[in-house]
């Protein structure tokens, strides 16, 4: 890459910040593609165009925003979170469209690491277009991204583990009451997370001692248009009645116990991000096999000191073989505390 | 009280403030005295004295300040964290000192609940000071004069349970292992903690376990001039060798099993603040018993999915009985979430 200080401006930081964040609204609706987001400047600085990824077979983010833009794009700059694809499937390369529309500076934020896709900087830098990258691509990378590019780079989807707890660690009393055990905040960011994703995935032991729905749910209760699949994963017979069945959306029911096969699945089916609500057994099986990529852990203000721990066998005896994260993210979620926690590599 | 807008002065608020932090300092070495802090305006509004309680049988913070600022009180103004006493103790009154020194105005955050040393404030306005009170009020109830105001209300020690855990709540691993599950920071801070406290609790369990040593120490692992008393419960004999037993400190060794028992006990040797560091057990006994008043709880980036818990059996069956907290405070220590819970009252 030459010289892109220009890349850096304010203006520019700023269109990739909101396209950032049309990628972030367009989350767990785009997989198997990435969701992106895109914003075109008109050769004077000013938005003329923005969106982001359709669902699949519909337009990518550039296209979205190029059609907004129309004429205006001409001499413009495209500001997009990911590397314009350069591959024609189904819906033609971006890099051509980008070309064609005419706009005269591309910005990206992260670099396709998708060998299939990749090149489109290249083929935008050979017919003349002036490219950088680099710009906010942490952010990008650690957000709405997060995900596709662990599924790219992994060959598995990412899997993402919420629980709620007491702060000494307990998901349920002794009697094994456990609902609500976190505050109205909570279960709505609950909500907006599973929305984020393409599967929720449980045990037949949650299903069978919550009965819950595993959909997502506005604020007043009804269920959203779009559905994360849903999953549970056991061996043992499960009501046809229980609620996971029912029709407000669809359900996989995966027999046996592996959790790497059951990702395998997952990901033939397009699956790229999991949200793994399934109880202390299931949770420990994935940590155990090295699976688990995020925590949520929404801590509420009480201690029970007995009753259901939130987090099962995991195959630690000595304190040297602990699970190591590192906390990226602490905030408070109303009473709560919602920490967000990633593994240490290695 | 009469008009005192005057006394929220930024001047004024700002002098509240250092005299908070001088009382933060000897927190721990006033007992059963409360630590406050005082700062001495002159006539002109510059700070001319400023102190804190000195130990017991020593003078009280107006007194070490106006000591400071001599004949430039005169005409000034008393900045105090609490309602300057009346009553003649080992020190004289303070209110007595403050109108000899000529001061016009004083100004205090807290009044003093305590019957016995009440009625300095009246004292002084009767003598023709201006007196005007609650500046910072919230800030040094919550502070330094905590668990003195505890005292004095309740007549019991004010009790902070603190405790070391994996996020999903275990305080050692299966074989046992628990030193250093917290960072280095958050150890730090725990020795910052034990210091403002008068009296180290621990069980026999955790005597016996880790051979603890309940000293505060300095960052190259020095024992500090001023240690807290050193406090063990429970009925089992303990090796006479074990390290709670050498010469570092005082040692009590209180037989029985009753928590409200042996608070009484502490709070006849002058003990206010109890810092609680006894394993899950005994944290489990003084929770049962309503005798947590604080939780320090400092929570390390890691799972283990098995071993001892933090808190052990603590009476609840059901979620309706779980011990209900709020989240005073929650900030990272290094690596670790440090979080500070305070009971909800009822
Ligand atoms: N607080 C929270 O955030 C939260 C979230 C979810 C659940 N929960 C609580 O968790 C409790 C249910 O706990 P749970 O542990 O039974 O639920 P679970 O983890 O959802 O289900 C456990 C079951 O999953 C199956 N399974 C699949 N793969 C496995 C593997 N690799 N290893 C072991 N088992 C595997 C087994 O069922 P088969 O025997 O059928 O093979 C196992 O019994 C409920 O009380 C619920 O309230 C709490
Ligand atoms: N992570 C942390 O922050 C932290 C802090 C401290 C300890 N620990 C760990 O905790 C473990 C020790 O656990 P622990 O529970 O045995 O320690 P503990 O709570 O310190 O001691 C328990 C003992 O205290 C006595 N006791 C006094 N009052 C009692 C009451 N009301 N009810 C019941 N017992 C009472 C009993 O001893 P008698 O039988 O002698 O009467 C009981 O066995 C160690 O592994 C240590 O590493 C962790």
């Amino acid at each position: 890459m030459t010289d892109s200080r220009w890349a850096h401006s304010p203006r520019i930081v700023e269109a990739m910040r909101r396209a950032a964040e049309l990628a972030d609204r367009v989350r767990g609706s785009t997989s198997p593609n990435p969701p992106v987001g895109c914003v075109i400047l008109d050769e004077a600085g000013s938005v003329v165009g923005s969106g982001a990824t359709r669902p699949p077979g519909g337009p990518h983010a550039e296209v979205v925003a190029l059609r907004e833009a129309g004429s205006s794009a001409r001499g413009g700059t495209a500001v997009v979170t990911l590397e314009p694809c350069a591959h024609v499937g189904r819906t033609g390369s971006c890099a051509v469209a980008l070309r064609e529309a005419g706009v005269a500076r591309v910005v990206y934020a992260v670099e396709d690491p998708n060998p299939s896709a990749a090149g489109g900087a290249e083929e935008l830098a050979n017919s003349g277009v002036a490219v950088a990258d680099g710009v906010l691509a942490e952010e990008v990378s650690a957000g709405a991204l997060r995900g596709w590019l662990h599924f790219v780079r992994n060959g598995r989807p990412h899997v993402t583990w919420k629980y709620a707890a007491s702060l000494d660690g307990r998901s349920a009393a002794v009697d094994g009451t456990s609902q609500w055990i976190s505050s109205p905040e909570s279960r709505a960011e609950v909500h907006r997370l599973r929305a984020g994703c393409d599967a929720v995935l449980a045990g037949t032991g949650t299903v069978q001692a919550d009965d819950p729905r595993l959909t997502v749910r506005d604020e007043s209760g009804a269920p959203l248009r779009r559905q994360p699949l849903r999953v549970v994963l056991g061996d043992r017979e499960l009501p046809a009645g229980a609620r996971v069945f029912d029709d407000s959306a669809e359900t996989l029911r995966l027999r046996g116990r592996d959790p790497g096969e059951a990702l395998r699945v997952l990901a033939e089916r397009g699956v790229v991000e999991v949200f793994l609500e399934g109880g202390p057994t299931l949770a420990g099986a994935f940590l155990r096999a090295g699976l688990i990529d995020r925590v949520q852990a929404f801590v509420a203000p009480a201690l029970l000191g007995s009753g259901r721990s939130a987090l099962g066998e995991a195959g630690v005896v000595s304190l040297s073989q602990a699970w190591r994260f590192y906390f990226e993210r602490v905030t408070m979620c109303g009473p709560d505390v919602w920490i967000s926690a990633v593994p240490v590599e290695g």
